[in-house]
């Protein structure tokens, strides 16, 4: 096992009634708070009137922020800056999924240094403070309301970049599942195949040779994810099915499956952000086109660990490894299926002529995030393998 | 699942040469420490010099405080509390294992209040505050290094009582598996069934039907403490094993496994802690005899959660629920006997005419955790069990 720091100070308030204590939880941090969510489902399902009740019974002025889209743009997040600089806002209050909760942690970012906040995604400046951050996660998906990371697209450059830093972990979040109620069946199972995806990112980039405690984690949890998505579909209302889906999504990306894995890469999520950068694409529907051809081409390289996730996670366990390894990687692309999410770049209406240069905005991201091995050639073969 | 708040803010520093951050990071609590230990294992395998080393370079003004033995006592717990006020220590570091974290929790949280610290422990009083702990862990077992808990034995009233507290988190907790390279084959084992009571107490007292993600998690936990226990005996300084269980018996208990899980019980502890009171037995054994008979009378309740235990944790496959509960079973007092830890009252030389007298003792801990019902009767026939 590799050494690791492991430190997340996020408090989690999970369950039934649990979105009223926004305003007492977020009041521990100042009286100003922006509020910070994207179009009008927090208002049709009477989110916003309960977020904003709490908030004022507990005294805090609330100035807003709306319209953070599905890949958060840097030019919302700048809006959000000048916002909460103007208002000496001292607290940030996000409600929705991952991308308004990057979006809010962008903003939490930018708000205290004078520089473009951009510098902080390309490397250029490091984070040394940022202000708190409460909320009220309403999709399963992201794991951004347990951790420290986020991921925002400048429109400019026509790059989806992210990164990560010890301030940016969510003061507190609130995960009632009910919350997630009305997600619909496409958004629910692309956001299982995202809390899939980061473990599967970390699963099979491991270099450490065993690591037993990590990998019966994240076997766990990506059966849970396809049990309750599962369950989910049938019916969406169902609020422990929702309660599970939330949890193992919130579990995949709070730094305990990666914690003694060393460093790993993040090639699906790289390549992906091409995807959703170019042509808007939903995360989860991206990662679920580059996920099987990802893994037809490392299966190749590291075939031990296919045949273990195959055995540990769809008790496949006759056959060679290579057998196996293959089997395990249809098994995950017929859940997919199963779940309408889509396998192929033709589903997304892709053209594979784009190929070259969806590889080419890859490579800026593989360089920024230090993964070398990623040439331009290596990353066509594997998009040719998604198309 | 039931609601839920997880708030973990320990920092964990895991792996090779991170005792030496011990010293900075005490420093940012305070310039004089109390330095809590055991007997002289630490100064036998270089670890005290490592810390005072440390300490003094930051710095840090050491008052000690050694002698905390295996089921640490009260009286030993008032005289940290003392030299704690008389030398107006701002921050306690623990340097052992689950006895000395616990008497070092106990000794933060009376070091700050003019009443016996004793009335934490019988709920007579709600602790408010305690003093900043910081921690050198030199045995994996007790996962008192990322939790809020901790036991300790009253001589006089012959009492092992426990409470948990938010203000318990070790602030800084720093997990060097080669520092439990000098733990002995038997105490290492001890160590690997304290952990996987931890889970079992969790795993077969949840009363909700259903609990995927924790169900899952619990089971690799097992698996990953028999696994790592199994090559640890094989070699005692094979790292990789040493860390392997050094990070799953944190786990095991650091409230990840409990979240949403609701009211549980811990009776096998309950029932263990008057052993370990009346006959100062080492915790693990006395687990490791207490778990079979509870078990066993359990499985005749529960048989289905039995028999996934038995098909997740051992891939006992075949056969009816109870037979696969009862293999199950079997299996895991197979590995208690191969790893040589006791499994019957008999191997701990306590005469079975005595089990009236562990089950009166062990009434009065089940009062206090509110387990209204395990009366006289239902311990004695468990104890029985255990014979």
């Amino acid at each position: 096992m590799k050494n690791f720091v492991f430190h997340n100070p996020t408090k989690i308030l999970f369950g039934k009634y649990t979105i009223r204590s926004i305003g007492d939880e977020t009041a521990a941090f100042g009286k100003t708070a922006l509020l910070v969510y994207g179009q009008s489902s927090i208002k049709n399902n009477g989110i916003y009137d309960q977020v904003t009740k709490s908030l004022q019974d507990a005294g805090v002025t609330i100035i807003e922020l709306n319209g953070v889209q599905s890949n958060p743009v840097l030019s919302h997040v700048h809006q959000g800056i000048t916002l909460a600089q103007e208002n000496n806002v001292d607290v940030i209050v996000a409600v929705g999924g991952g991308s308004v909760l990057d979006s809010a942690k962008a903003i939490s970012a930018g708000a205290l240094v004078e520089h473009d906040v951009w510098k902080f995604f390309t490397g250029r400046k490091s984070l040394k403070a940022a202000l708190p951050l409460t909320c009220v996660l309403t999709l399963a998906a992201s794991g951004s309301e347990m951790n420290s990371s986020m991921v925002v697209t400048n429109e400019a450059t026509k790059q989806k970049f992210g990164f990560a830093n010890k301030h940016l972990y969510p003061k507190v979040s609130i995960l009632d599942p009910t919350a997630t109620f009305s997600v619909s069946t496409e958004y629910t199972a692309y956001g299982a195949v995202d809390a899939i995806a980061h473990v599967l990112e970390y699963y099979f980039t491991n270099l450490e040779p065993y690591t037993p405690v990590q990998d019966h984690f994240m076997e766990g949890l990506v059966i849970s994810s396809m049990d309750s998505c599962n369950r989910v579909l049938q019916n969406l209302e169902d609020y422990d099915a929702r309660a599970d889906l939330m949890w193992a999504a919130t579990l995949a990306l709070n730094g305990l499956t990666g914690a003694g894995l060393g460093k790993v890469g993040f090639p699906m999520h790289m390549i992906e952000h091409s995807l959703s950068a170019l042509y808007n694409v939903a995360h989860g529907a991206g990662l679920s086109v580059v996920i099987p051809g990802w893994m037809a081409y490392q299966a190749q390289r590291t075939p031990e660990k296919f045949a273990q996730f195959a055995e540990r996670v769809f008790g496949i366990m006759s056959g060679s490894i290579e057998k196996k390894a293959a089997e395990g990687r249809q098994a995950l692309l017929s859940w997919f299926k199963k779940v309408q999410a889509p396998t192929s770049l033709t589903a997304l209406h892709i053209p594979v002529q784009d190929i070259p240069m969806i590889a080419e905005n890859a490579v800026a991201l593989a360089k920024v995030w230090g993964m070398k091995d990623y040439t331009q050639d290596k990353i066509e073969d594997i998009l040719k393998l998604c198309a």
